[in-house]
């Protein structure tokens, strides 16, 4: 007998119809003999509608009292996921986050999970129960209710998943797995059947939304299978797993691209000790996470230091270097939010060399100049001018054989 | 110093202007020196909202789940207080039923508080916080949410003041205060300065609406002197206490109506014993509230049986007695969907005879049958046709004395 746990996004439990959907799947996965548990998001809009609310009444919020408000939204959503299993003639119970002790340090509005309570989940489970559990919601250590940040429920979902040494976490969601590129973008993207974690976790830093990061992390460091699925088809999805062999051959798994990202270069630094850390402390002073840092071969004693950050950090982000530049002795600085970051992802990009340097030629090709490169052992990042991201995502993806067959085969 | 309890019911935050008008409220009462607890309810419309929403999903619901998703309503209002008074330099903390641990019993959707733990309130106040409580929310032995039923937050705003030992328990609402009958109805209704604590629950039993039962008897046993007072004027309002001498030379204080009652008559049962045991015992099995109970003098052995019972169960009633008919040998049965009881309440009545008489007689004067009459210490039920309630209402209104006298002088 299996222990699976689910998670379902916030359009998968959007409508009254919705709902009933997921306990119908719910149902399905009990009915076939396995142990369930069920990790649910806000119904789709009721997190924005929240914060709105919020917005409306102060302008800088106080994130514990923020967060006392977002959390309601999947409190609504696992009690009627829980009625709706019960309509079903199903058993279940709901639980908020302070319900199964989802204790998480008080960093309000992005706590992070310290452990999880399974007790009151084993309970419900062997009273043949399945357990549907607040995502994205936990219990400080004084009794604060907090919130874990955007996407959390996917943290949630693993945390549980690990937690009860669960068989598989499946993470249900509007599209069917993870695909080599935003199908959007790129219409001859192909599913995966199976990625790993390092894969995945770059794919997601490098701008791809499937999965929250963390959720990744912690599915690495607790060994959860993972399982991306769609909550309207039956598709088996995609497996986030350890590398295998499998995994070796495949130069590239995946494209990703980022728009959200602001360039910041300081031209001209004397190239001596202690420039970095000057820049890169005040940033952090200030909060702002830095993606990419360039630093290029100095030439006379001054070197350039080339940076990216998020687009809403962006004007404080340059404010911040604006008033360093005396004190480090920069002769410039350079900015532009007009940009974009496109990677290529792959474990066998480790085995095989001429990776980075083929994905170059295929931009230099298309008449895409590289403002900026930022490399990893499975990732190449290149930051270019915005208007190309699909350009260079699809080329790209033609040229790391990525395109699917069957298309393939149609459009010759 | 003194230490205020404020309730705001859903009305008063019923928008994000009206919960920053509380925010104003509740700090004014603070700069005067006072240390101050606010209790609210959710915002208007959302408990029906939630509440809609679960209907949808199960036409049965289990109360556990369904007070899971309705207890989100005040989460959300107490957030948005708690950022309004910051908002305003003030400052606060929000608390739910569990974090300041309000422990019931766990009859679901009517819960009743056992206790409540004042130490998180007391620090909030030490710390110099407003500190803001959930109304109607709390939580079992087993840390399940429960609901303490409609008008609830009524209740947590006294159990709260009783437990902190308060000065005063302030319940805001959209009225100024208790009036001699509902202004809408008897435009003469005069405001009460004063009532005493059974006079509030005798009329509050007989059908006013204006503070919930168990509140005032929670108030009446820890003698916690509760105001109702409007939230959008600076009107004194009533007082609710303990009798005093000036309360006893008035006869009649207030009337009452309620529409929302079915009479059932049993013709003809044998006067003997266990008759009634069998049919209220009965009743109170299918959980059937019975109000009044009148049973008259017995003629040739047999006599008559009335009682009245909420309109929602007057179909289950009536199956109930249908078949208990037979095996208490009674004649027959009518029954009466279309009455009103009208009552007259006033702590004077102890001292004075001739009350009900009067009544009677006023009734009689208009034309208005009595079906069945109901009388306590200090009170005066009579059940008539639902027609004449508006009538009935005036006519006592004008009789005993409680006209408004500007309003008479102006009618003169």
């Amino acid at each position: 007998m299996a222990l699976i746990v689910q998670k379902y996004g916030g359009t998968s439990v959007g409508d009254v119809e919705r709902i009933k959907n997921v306990a119908r799947r719910c149902l399905a996965a009990q009915k076939k003999g396995n142990r369930v548990v069920v990790v649910v998001s806000a119904m789709s809009g009721e997190t924005n509608r929240l914060l709105k609310l919020v917005s409306q009444i102060t302008e800088r919020p106080n994130e514990r009292e923020q967060d006392q408000v977002v959390a309601t939204g999947e409190q609504v959503s696992i009690g009627l996921v829980a009625l709706a299993i019960q309509g079903l003639r199903g058993k279940a119970r709901s639980f908020l986050g302070s319900q199964v002790r989802i204790l998480t340090d008080s960093t309000f509005s992005k706590a992070r999970i310290k452990s999880i309570d399974a007790q009151n989940i084993f309970r419900a489970l062997d009273r043949k129960e399945i357990a549907v559990i607040a995502g994205f919601q936990g219990i400080d250590e004084e009794g604060n209710v907090t919130t874990l940040g955007r996407g959390g429920s996917d943290t949630t979902a693993v945390a549980v998943a690990a937690a009860l040494k669960a068989d598989a976490c499946e993470i249900y969601t509007d599209v069917d797995g993870v695909y080599t590129c935003d199908p959007s973008v790129v219409p001859k993207a192909r599913k995966l059947e199976k990625i790993s974690y390092e894969e995945m976790l770059e794919l997601a830093s490098a701008g791809a939304k499937v999965l929250q990061i963390r959720s990744v992390e912690f599915a690495m460091k607790y060994k959860v299978p993972l399982w991306v699925k769609s909550s309207f088809s039956d598709d088996p999805g995609t497996l986030v797993c350890q590398e295998d062999e499998s995994m070796e051959n495949v130069v590239v798994s995946g494209i990703a691209y980022d728009k959200n990202e602001a360039k910041i270069a300081i031209r001209g630094v004397p190239d001596v000790p202690g420039v970095a850390a000057k820049v890169f402390g005040a940033l952090d002073q200030k909060s702002i996470v830095v993606d990419l840092i360039v630093q290029n071969v100095s030439v006379d004693g001054r070197t350039d230091l080339t940076f990216t950050v998020g687009k809403s950090d962006f004007v404080k982000a340059r404010d911040v270097v604006k008033k360093l530049l005396k004190q480090i002795k920069a002769q410039g600085m350079e900015t532009d939010d007009d940009i974009a970051k496109v990677s290529i992802v792959g474990a066998g990009m480790r085995n095989h060399s001429g990776v980075a340097a083929k994905m170059f030629q295929v931009l230099a090709k298309e008449g895409i100049n590289i403002q900026a490169i930022s490399t990893s052992e499975i990732k190449v990042s290149c930051v270019i001018e915005a208007k190309y991201t699909e350009l260079a995502a699809r080329a790209l993806h033609t040229a790391f054989g990525l395109d699917r067959e069957e298309a393939a085969s149609v459009a010759g």
